[in-house]
């Protein structure tokens, strides 16, 4: 089943803004994932739920933490989180509504993005991540287990580099790089699908070429989809006018704008040769028929000729004094030759074989 | 019958500016239907009248009067409403002209915006809503009974949410934002077309799949040249520097803004792969008449020059020496099979079958 | 003969600017029609001579003259309008080359636009219309008889509504509205030759279809290349300070603008169903072709065995003792039906009838 | 041989800016021309050398000087120009290298403009004009003799009309807008091509046809690609606030400015109708072998059953009842015409002929 | 091989910005290689080590250091070159991420550029250029040896022009230029491949032609990546309020800002050419498909009649009165022969030959 381009997970029309709808897929347990950490400490946990994670204690003074989220489909829990954290009720219906383009909106005293991660493999599975930014916390909420967070957990763990050291917003920067730097293997996986394309174009193509073709291109499209609205997020985190932000972290933000620039400039390229590709698949099967027709051509016109001499001669009339000359038979056959080879000598001419 | 792309309801050339003429579609019988509401008061009720409109009892102070003309063949009704709440002439004109492009129009002490609401099944079915507000004041035109409102009345009527205590900014923005969440199930219908399409054109394409993808590429171009202006319009409204759409109703607006560019975002989408598509068809046939070709030029080179060599030995000569060989009918037939062999290895070696 | 792209009546390369040189087409007559009027008066004539003209008194104050001239053969007469009413050389050498690119150019006390009126029927006949305004004054010349600004010539005689009141100004805005608005049903036509042609492509596609969908691109490029300057031209007369336009006015100019803007809306969605239909077009002639293929490789593979087993007993070895057997004959006939159901089959498996 | 697209006439990278290298096509002799004028005197003469040129007396105050050099592979003298009337090193450079792209440059004291002159006939062929405009003085550089600078010398010549009052500005712009306005005869030209194609395709395309919509591609695309930075010179020559220029050149500058415009227009409808010719040219294609298809398949599927039944009554088995019937033999012509008969019915219901 | 479009060394997704990784190609030994000039002194020499590099005496006043290092392999050394010249760890990083797309940082005190070096022959090969410019300092890293700096190396041991004199930036504009100057060869090469093509395609085109054809199309998709960001890069040196750069250079840089213009320009203009040259090989297909069927359909519909009349005649039925008629044989004959006739004219009529 190829991907899907539209996911039909829209509230009705006509509904209040904010209202909260479950669309997400249904994971079997809402998990809630805790991260809290300062220079000096580091704490991870699961909790079980929102309760027992408010009555966490606090960082320590600049430190962060970072609440991940995964399962969507409990909308009381995804209530109550708004509640807790003072979150904006248009931005948690957006949160819900899990077929959002990526997109940043600014409000009073938070961030909110959507972005989306890519779950590969045979078919391209995305997955809509929300998250916000306050100062000292980062929450995030996916729908799906499994994400392209777990070295910048990793990073964290071992404490190693500015990562500890630096407030909610550098979390939130290395959240967001993680998932633009994720385009790079998905795009080397479609530029080695390109490669294997171009080969077998020449080679031998088959429909399951012009199938594969067009996967790719549809692959392509979901892939800028999500990498171009990417890309003006962090380009509009940049300029942001926000406290939440802070300058040092706007350079790093540049490095991963730059990264998203280079990821949308392969994908134009890829989707360039993907377009060529249909087209030399278009000329090459017309010079497979002309090949087949060829062949058909050179045989039937050799032969047609020869079979209507032998029709002639295989005739009942009484008179035909060809019949009983003494070399009519090999006059008939030598009439033959030279009807086949002046037609052979025809098509040499025109350069048919 | 397709849907039509042009509205032939133009007004004449060099008519002057204003001029109200009928170009709608004509509805048996015009109605009026107002509702008057604030916090606490709900009254709906349909008028016969614009007399008995007028007569209504205003608002309570705060409250929102919201009338909704179905049907605008009746020119002087128009006229009317706008001598009654002092519309401009150039937007009543507008109203009555419903082959409009979506657009804003600010006036002194009003907004007119002009939108179109969609009526699925069969056919796509377009129609022109106009909008005006005015403090405290909604009224919305429209050509044909049934329309995308009817979420927005049930909450009104119910009175949770927000709805009931804001003003008329916010109905407004209600209304606009029912008219651009409606593209959703109309872009999953479309969703749902073009994977029905994918599989056809992958296992048997027919001259109705062409049919079906221009029908298709001609209705995503429609609800393109809806949904293209109405995101200007939005994006205008959330602009605009008028007393009459509140601060907070602006940030709403940047919301249903959110979902008009992801409409056209999908909406974009949809057209590049019904563009693949007419490519990919194009190269399902010609692979398919390869595929033709190759059994008539197996079949008949193999069987041309057989057929041949029976008619030399059908002909009547008085001497072929052959004929009365002992092994000679033997022969003759060893002779064809070796030919048709030969020939069969020279296919299998170009791959044919 | 279809409409020309490019008016070969453009100047000699080099000469001086402002030199005047006759381009237009040549009329019979050259005539000179002056309309003056104030709220209260209104006189019509149509003058012989330029003198004659400007003998004529002057109109009430804050009366309007509009003197229109049809026929642009007369260098002389064209040469005396620039003295009589102090018009740019520049803009009169504009007048006279009539392969003009609608634009707008403001000279110290006039204004001066290049318009198009297209002449519809079997050929789209375009014609340049050059418009000065001057306070109390608006000067049409164009090339031929016949024009769309009867319908303001009716309103300015019946004198009702804003017209006879309003300025020279209101006047130019009413002539140039009714140069766009022409627009409508000429697209109306064209929406009506692609409805057909899209009936034709269905249901039969001939060579003469493919050529009316190049025309139809032709004539639509022809709309288009007048169409978007025409809507820059209004565009630039909206913003344009001067004091010639007044804030009246320039309201209505936003209406004459949406109205370019629809028909460069339409005009595109057009272009884009043109371009549909010739892929349509080609994939249509591609599937009949399968079609034809098709019954000639069902006839020829099946008949093509047969006659070569009739071929082979109609060998005249003799010895053939297959001839010589008592069901040899019906045996044969067995045998070659067996052949022919096989092939059919064969054929019906692969879904080819 | 087609016109070149790119003039192998660029530097070794790597070399230093401003060296000069001859890499204009070689001419027999440099001739230089110069023509001394003011409103009362007009003086034109060809000198030999450099230093005779700058021995020439200057001309009354407030005239100017046009000094046209032809033939660039005279490094030296290029170099002592640059010396004599102090032009920048890069703009000498950009001089002598003639595959330059139409551009402004300003410098301290002097305007420097690459653009191009074309020489028509079978195949265009395009030549770089490097003019510097100083304070009573234009200089032009060319490649070769012949250029579209004739009429300006004529009018300088006949001293009519503004030129020999006006100063270098003017001139400049004169010989500016003799370059733009060469394009109209060669579009003229284009456009007589595109109307043999139109005709030519629809009658009886050839591969010839094919050849000739590319060359006319290629072409259009050469004199856009002089086109369009030549608008954009003009265009910068307009807003330029430089004292060089005068404000009532800028006004005749914005009138060149207005034909480069229509120029691109022209270009591009040419553009789109050649792409559309191809699409043409490969469906009328299409279209020609459907029919000659068409006429096989009729004529073979009538014949192949006929000639089969034919041969199935050529068998020679010992006992064939059909034979010894009284009537067998024109119940076999019977048969045959039934046979052909049906078919051509059937191929009726078809439409095929 | 073709050339690659993605170069598989990005980081692992998640990774810490900043994190030093060798993804360069590994050349056998890392070369450092020091020049160090001013107006009058100049040295030059390859150095084993950055210890023996920093200890080399600094040039003297006013004069400039390039240190060019060539291999990316060893991290130690980029880390330490970063260390003793103060570079900024997200340039470091880009450095080594060798598939970056060209770019201009600014650090506070140094500008960091990422340009492109391609290697001809047969095989299009891109190298990452990093360069650095300090005040007096410029420290380009590249991947391979072999580069396009050797003319500027040259002109610097000459010491001719004004190299010697001018600063760091002048170098470093040297040296951009010198990598905006190589496109000029590669785009000769390329446009001789399209005239060769060109040629081909009206001959004989073969699959070959069309394989050429896609991978041009390949290569000019790869120049265009490098050449479209590096015009960028040039254009924000230009405009780039710092003072690392003068304003002479700037306008040096204007001058090479114009040679990259020249190359997108040109390489547009070969983009459109490859893009009608896959239109014209997939026409020519179809011609010749027409060709070989025309050919066929002659034969086989002049001579499948004329078997069938021979057929007829060959048939064994007791009583065929034809069979015994005294001119029964010729009339067979003249039968046949004016069939064969009727088709011919029939044919002719057509022009088919």
């Amino acid at each position: 089943m190829p991907t899907r381009i539209f996911d039909k997970r829209h509230a009705a029309p006509g509904t209040a803004p904010g209202t909260l709808r479950p669309s997400a897929q249904r994971v079997e347990r809402v998990t809630i994932h805790v991260i809290r950490y300062s220079p000096e400490d580091f704490d991870e946990r699961e909790v079980a739920s929102l309760e027992e994670c408010a009555a966490l204690a606090p960082p320590a003074a600049g430190g962060v933490t970072w609440i991940d989220v995964v399962g969507l489909h409990d909308i009381e829990l995804v209530a109550r989180l708004g509640d807790t954290f003072g979150l904006h009720p248009l931005a948690l219906e957006d949160v819900l509504n899990t077929g959002q383009r990526p997109k940043l909106d600014e409000y009073d005293d938070h961030l909110f993005c959507v972005l989306r991660d890519f779950h590969g493999g045979e078919t391209l599975i995305s997955e809509q991540i929300a998250l916000f930014l306050k100062p000292g916390l980062v929450l995030t909420l996916q729908e799906l287990p499994g994400d392209s967070f777990e070295p910048v957990r990793e990073r964290l763990r071992r404490g190693r580099g500015r990562i500890r050291a630096a407030g909610a917003d550098y979390l939130a920067y290395a959240l967001i790089d993680a998932l633009v730097d994720q385009f790079f293997p998905l795009l080397e996986q479609q530029g080695e699908r390109i490669e294997a394309l171009e080969e077998e174009l020449i080679a031998a193509p088959t429909p399951e070429t012009l199938e594969r073709i067009y996967r790719l291109r549809r692959e392509l499209l979901l892939l800028r989809r999500a990498a171009w609205p990417e890309r003006e997020v962090i380009g509009a985190l940049r300029r942001e006018e926000t406290a939440l932000v802070g300058r040092e972290v706007k350079l790093f933000l540049g490095d991963a704008y730059d990264h998203a620039v280079q990821v949308l400039d392969i994908l134009e390229t890829y989707r360039e040769l993907a377009g060529s590709m249909l087209d030399v698949y278009l000329s090459s099967l017309s010079h497979r028929m002309n090949e087949v027709m060829k062949v058909l051509t050179v045989i039937a016109t050799i032969f047609i000729p020869l079979t209507f001499v032998a029709g002639v001669y295989g005739m009942n009339f009484d008179r035909m004094p060809e019949l009983h000359w003494r070399w009519g038979y090999p006059a008939s056959l030598l009439l033959m030759t030279a009807i086949a080879l002046g037609l052979i000598v025809f098509f040499r001419r025109r350069g048919w074989f």
